[in-house]
């Protein structure tokens, strides 16, 4: 049946995904942004189910759009979390800035000390997502890596 | 007549202000966003008139306020022409970045490479101005001098 195992693969991929340390900083900012308790039910899964754009669902979203404030909600979180796991590699806090305008056109900087840890131009912000859980990982990955690889540059400015 | 002779002594402080590095970088900023050309029979100090605050008139502004879009565009102006003046002496360009709540609280930095040159908390956006063009003038090069030291201080990540 290799139905069943491309199935039991993306399964598998999808729960190391799940339990990388990007992945698990950015549910566990959203479980605390929970404040009615109305995902206690909700496996990590669900709860991230809106950050995955699949490429079928990204051809359905046009391609110039404003973004809604419930994708703006996510790209917030999404570099809270970056910030909060350079928090846990590096020891030190790496707080976020963002600029988008209403067309979706972008900067977003982490600072940590007098350090700037991480500068990222956005665009096509109406369309943020990630094709799977394993990409959403690895990018989040990507950007703590070279924060920390920053940081360690440059510490002294860092923990100024 | 001493009155004279004190209003003589505001006046000579005034233009003594407007001629400072950084209230030149802030009438110039203003004057190339000035599409139509209604500015141009303007004097620097009626360009820089709302950006003057008297004891008296902050005293009839409430507490708590929300900011409105042109006190919001002083604000935005006045770091744009932190971050010229800082290029002009360091030749480097310091880039801001504001995140201001619809309250009027909230954080500016500008960041020239992978330096933050400036990072400062905003209260009580609502009632932004100075009392005096040589307030503002002084403001402005303070904020200047700091962020030209940190750049002397840490020139490698500036250039980073």
């Amino acid at each position: 049946m290799p139905n069943a195992t491309a199935i039991d693969a993306v399964v598998i991929d999808d729960e190391a995904a799940l339990s990388t340390p990007f992945v698990k900083c950015l549910v566990r900012l959203m479980r605390a942004q929970d404040s009615y308790g109305s995902w206690e039910g909700k496996s990590d899964a669900e709860l991230l189910a809106d950050f995955i754009v699949t490429k079928g669902q990204r051809r359905e979203i046009p391609i110039i759009g404003d973004p809604d404030p419930d994708v703006l909600w996510r790209l917030d979180i999404f570099y809270a979390a970056v910030g909060l796991a350079i928090d846990e590699r590096s020891g030190l806090m790496a707080s976020p800035m963002m600029k988008i305008s209403h067309e979706g056109f972008g900067r977003v900087i982490l600072t940590a000390g007098r350090l700037v840890v991480l500068a990222k131009s956005l665009r096509d912000v109406h369309r943020f997502g990630f094709e799977t859980f394993q990409k959403l990982a690895d990018a989040g990955a990507k950007l703590v890596d070279d924060a920390v690889a920053a940081i360690e540059a440059h510490l002294d400015v860092a923990r100024a």
